[in-house]
């Protein structure tokens, strides 16, 4: 063999390591064998822990669970209470507004704005020795949430726990697990703390841990208030032994701190508790809960080998090639030291080619048209390098 | 070269150049580049709103959040109070049924059949003065919810404004954002209400807007309830700057207005508040609501370039060139003015080769066979149409 | 045509049987030529069914939806309770602890645990003639749920019947459809009951029905409550007609029965009714409620055609060619009768021809060069199976 045919040789071995290493690649690290399924899940709860508050107008009072997990189950969700401002005994009746009103001038007539926590009469009537406000027909005393309580009501509420039961499935394969993994037995369950390094596979959350790992301050969040996401990723390659699917537990914080860009900052909302006295009048007590709601996000693919996405993934694999071969001829041709040679080597044949096959047909031999045809259907593969690696494809 | 040379040069030509359109469209139009995420979410939402009601067994009273948001929180989802069937002062005891048990002759034994409110004694007792109905144990006096208020008992709901906070996250790009985009300021937000046309961006929503842009009447939903879509589409193109990728919200109708083919039309449910006397008995105040439930539905895909994507789908779009190839000899041989002329040529070729092949064959060189097998190898290409393209394939 | 030729044509037509089998299979079996989108689904229950039940404590007493669905409407799931431990009359005050504390010796200081019901105080007293226990800080008296009621309080709720309305939409193709089907009239709805064989698509479920169905016993499983999951697969071909598109039910029980694995094994919730005095005085009734959690699960895939994915795949299925041509190579060189045969044909021919092209090299032809490299070019074609393919695809 001459030096140049040689040369050529190489070129193409270069080729085909690279077109080798680009299949395995895209097979094996992205592993395009696999058919994937996405995860359908189901989530409980169940918050526990109590705390005492000593206030002047409630005095001593326990907190629990009842008291402060609002409502009392959810489905991918668990809100607790961490502040609040009660307003008790309101009746309906008419009073004089408060809050923002304070320096609203009284105006008359303006119906039903959302702003105002009931319905103006028109009348301006003293909202104690000094100030005079609009008449409101409304729930009496109206809730005054000018001062958030600061630190937190129910602050020992970071020392709570939940215990959070995931079951996962995947349709597709019809494997289904749960996030109480078997080798966890009932003694460990019962005194454990998820951490993510000693514990990472305890479904027992403590609420301070969660939003310490999320990089924020518990008893701030609890003032306002929050929306935290305790995330469970589910990637599961079900190829391996399914002890190897594991939850993997992470946390964020949903709500949006930046108060500049937001209405209502934190997380809060309103619910009253009704009574009746023993003339049958109602009344109730307007509670403003401000407190953390924890969203359970489950997340993830299962991927199984499956011969459909394995055959399209190496009909995909084989069509890469192609590429593979653009680019030993870019390497080879501009980026390597003897490319003069190679280029001036394929080039060179072209043109000699064409001339040939110029003359050919100028000197039509009867017996051989069709040869020469096919040379012309073949010369494609010879005149450019990306026509080339088209053909081939 | 001869005309006819030409022309099949002039065919190849057109062949690559659909050839090029086919995989700039793929690849461009489709994002064939780009790694895709599906969209993980969280909503909470805030409703404000005051209404006054006046009526002859309930009086002037008036209803806030806390009376027509229940339960008051929820995860996806927020359930707005528009109409109510309320029985007060209900109490364990034995009664005469009302509603559809008018109609119905008294019957007894069948003990606890889901359509009555409660268990049949057997006994027959006066309803009223003109006729008798079963007497059941149940929480007594028994519902009438045979004549539900029209026009809606709160039918101002239209005017409460509804504020939905979303947090979206894509966690294969970890990329997250909020509805509340970062260049609108809070004073903005105190004031805006959403309009498709003049604030695409506000997240507060009117009511009756809601109702109104999915082609429904607030008043008439109001009555019998409903189930309403706040749909936010998420796609984004995170090559493009994060700006870019902002919620579009669009409104659906979810329940079936057309009563012909559904049960319990509308939306309804029925829930109790529990209070006790100073004997310690209990009694409750049932509350059928009516309303509509809005369910925040969120959606939406990302993409980002990813060099794994891009090059299968640059694999499967080499290979596809094989089906431009096709598609161009469909057209050349079969469609175009020429055709006759452009078949003759090819399959006149086919022949002339066999015939050619065929004598190589029948005299045998002995040096050569090597290379008649190899123009073996090769006559699929001319053989026909697609047994070329899966060659060169 | 020489035997030998024969043979070799016989074994492309194989391999080419095998190609148009292969595309085809790929294709419609796995619906090639379709865009796929996930559902987009929205849910509501309504719960029906009375029962009675008789005990020294509570008397008899009716329970009716607003008193055992909590909270009474929830997204995707609904909650029937079925089991129930009350705790009348609590308020807050100081009480010796009973439960698992009775077995525990009385430790002071030891603030604030969550398994206890209250705060302790320090203080031993007497919480019967014959034991003391820790004194607590509480709502009093403290629960004592060491005793679950068997058989399970609410047990006639197997009888009870859950309506299940679906509404789901694929938005990439704009098709939304419900589970109650245009076919069904409303005569049918108010009669009907799910059954898999003879009323697979009515909507109206009886619970214990679904718990039999996942393999339970209902009345084991009221006891100490469960999570159920209520599936529904709105797997859907778009190209055929919409009236195809129908629900699938099937069901399945999420929580771990396995109690050596869990904690708090069943399903349970606590929450309370809160009541005031003529004094003011509030006091509370505490539930922990067990019941079953009826998840509805929706999932499903729509596919229609789409010109995009059908390019992409037959691209892929082109591309794939190039495995069955392996395939068919392999077949039939290591594995048909006639094998030595085919085998010593294709190597033999490998030789001839590198003999041949080593010879012409050695002797070049000054007019031919373009032909001698343009043969090397081809030669991997035959110099074996992986490689030919290779070039081919």
């Amino acid at each position: 063999m001459t030096p140049r045919r040689t040369a050529l040789k190489r070129q193409k071995k270069n080729r085909k390591k690279i077109r080798r290493l680009l299949v395995l690649w895209v097979f094996l690290w992205e592993k395009g064998y696999q058919e994937t399924d996405s995860v359908v899940s189901s989530v409980t709860t169940k918050v526990k822990g109590v705390t005492l508050t000593n206030t002047s107008t409630l005095g001593p009072r326990i907190w629990d669970v009842a008291d402060y997990v609002i409502p009392p189950q959810e489905e991918n969700s668990v809100f607790v209470m961490t502040n609040v401002i009660l307003t008790l005994n309101q009746r309906q009746d008419r009073c004089p507004e408060v809050g923002s009103a304070l320096i609203l001038p009284c105006v008359g007539g303006s119906l039903h704005s959302p702003v105002f926590p009931g319905i103006q009469t028109g009348e301006c009537i003293p909202y104690n020795n000094s100030i005079k406000t609009c008449e409101v027909l409304a729930w009496c005393p109206v809730e005054d949430d000018y001062h958030i309580p600061k630190p937190a009501f129910l602050q020992e509420a970071e020392n709570f726990t939940i215990l959070v039961k995931n079951n996962i499935w995947y349709p597709k394969f019809n494997f289904s697990k749960r996030n109480i993994l078997p080798t966890i037995n009932s003694t460990y369950l019962k005194n454990c703390i998820y951490d993510s390094q000693t514990d990472p596979f305890c479904p027992i959350f403590r609420l301070g841990k969660i939003v310490e790992a999320a990089g924020q301050n518990f008893q701030e969040m609890a003032v306002e208030g929050g929306v935290m996401a305790l995330q469970i990723n589910w990637d599961c390659n079900l190829d391996r032994a399914a002890s190897h699917c594991v939850p993997k537990y992470s946390f964020r914080r949903l709500d949006n701190k930046d108060s500049a860009h937001t209405v209502s900052p934190g997380y809060n909302f309103r619910f009253a508790k009704y009574y009746k006295d023993t003339n049958g009048t109602e009344s109730r007590t307007l509670v403003k809960a401000y407190g953390i709601r924890f969203d359970i996000i489950v997340f993830g693919k299962a991927g199984k080998f499956d011969v459909i996405p394995t055959m399209i993934n190496i009909g995909s694999g084989l069509a890469l090639f192609g590429v593979a071969t653009v680019l030993c001829d870019i390497v080879v041709l501009y980026c390597m030291k003897k490319r003069y040679y190679y280029r001036e080597k394929k080039y060179k044949y072209v043109e000699d080619y064409e001339l040939v096959s110029m003359s050919e047909s100028k000197v039509p031999s009867s017996s051989d048209s069709g040869e020469s045809l096919k040379e012309d259907e073949e010369s494609p593969h010879q005149m450019g390098i990306l026509n080339h690696s088209f053909e081939e494809t």
